[in-house]
């Protein structure tokens, strides 16, 4: 079993060529087992463990009786940065926001520069579903991060579009930073951010991203007091 | 089985708590298995599959007749944003050179105005513990990517601290970016990042991470010609 295992990381190494060579996407499946065992010229069970390791790490999906898909979850592990370890807290919450107020502006300045026709209308779809969820008032997280995610995409940067997702949708926004008082602000910055964007206006776009997060910001930290507290 | 799961997930939420709780770190000994039983309140197989969930996200390490250690990996997924899904390129290092310039510049700064004497301490000697490898033309990438963790870490910010090695120790820098005629000058910006941050003086620890972020970015860009490619 010992000096199994330098093979079934060789033969997962060949999983990831494979599926880099023929420009896989999420969602798209894997050759069976038995042409794995072929291309890789391994033993089945070599296949299958590499098979599993892959799965463990988000990158493959194993559907029983389906075949084996590459993940949506593109690799992306749950919790990738080990937050879990940390207590949730005031700190923690005000810790992430300062680092989206790091990246995200300098994201959104890009993502203006960059974007294509294609990702400018996903962009503005995503940006009117989170409006509806909000003016609905139900609950909108998932939406929002997803917002988040797409203009990380519109800078055309390969980790850019990776690290949104870690800084947005992370366990430790389980803190509510998202009151009532600023969900009508959240409206009306997304929209700033999205409409900059569409219009290849990078300083717009960057100055509504600095506000939406600021504004956020604010409704986690005592230490500035704005109209919103009143 | 399937009804086990949850039993297991919420045996592995406990014992993230206990590890919060009791504030344990890195290489600290968890309770034995059967002291894990009575604490959680369920049995030794649902125990173990809790265990082997954690340390299947590196949030804890089995040592074979020795126990159960909180892992040195911090929890931190290798490639934790599935960058091995995506082929090795010029543009993934540019990219990810374009990250670093978003978030080590701030963090310098904030390095500057956060550090405690102690960790002030331990960067310069990180510093001159890369100095000397880079002067004695050794390898230096992984000493290169723990001084860059230790300014992270001299933030007091616990989402930097763990985002920094996402960008520095990435499988991407396997592209070359530390060619010899760039050695001088990490050793020389290291050195102004490191005393700047000595002196709680933030403008120049910033100005220093660009410099130094700047000139090794050209070396994987033709984009600028620098003094240095003469």
């Amino acid at each position: 079993m010992a000096n199994r295992k330098p093979l079934a990381q060789r033969a997962a190494e060949g999983i990831l060529d494979y599926i880099r060579t023929n420009d896989m996407k999420p969602g798209d499946r894997l050759p069976t087992e038995q042409e794995l065992t072929q291309l890789l010229e391994v033993g089945r069970g070599t296949v299958r463990e590499a098979v599993q390791s892959l799965a463990s790490r988000n990158i493959l999906e194993v559907r029983q009786g389906a075949g084996t898909f590459l993940s949506d979850k593109n690799g992306i592990m749950e919790d990738p940065l080990g937050l879990s370890l940390e207590p949730e807290s005031q700190k923690m919450a005000l810790d992430m926001m300062d680092v989206r107020l790091m990246i995200e502006p300098e994201i959104a300045f890009k993502a203006a520069l960059h974007a294509t026709p294609e990702q400018v209308q996903a962009l503005l779809d995503q940006c009117s579903r989170v409006e509806k969820l909000i003016k609905a008032n139900k609950p909108y997280r998932e939406e929002d991060a997803l917002f988040h995610k797409l203009i990380g995409e519109c800078t055309g940067n390969l980790v850019v579009s990776r690290l949104v997702p870690l800084v947005t949708s992370s366990v430790v926004l389980n803190v509510d930073v998202t009151r009532d008082r600023y969900r009508d602000q959240t409206v009306i910055c997304h929209r700033q951010v999205a409409q900059a964007v569409a219009r290849h206006d990078p300083e717009t776009a960057r100055r509504a991203m600095i506000m939406h997060l600021h504004i956020l910001r604010s409704g986690i930290s005592d230490d500035m007091t704005t109209p919103l507290n009143d």
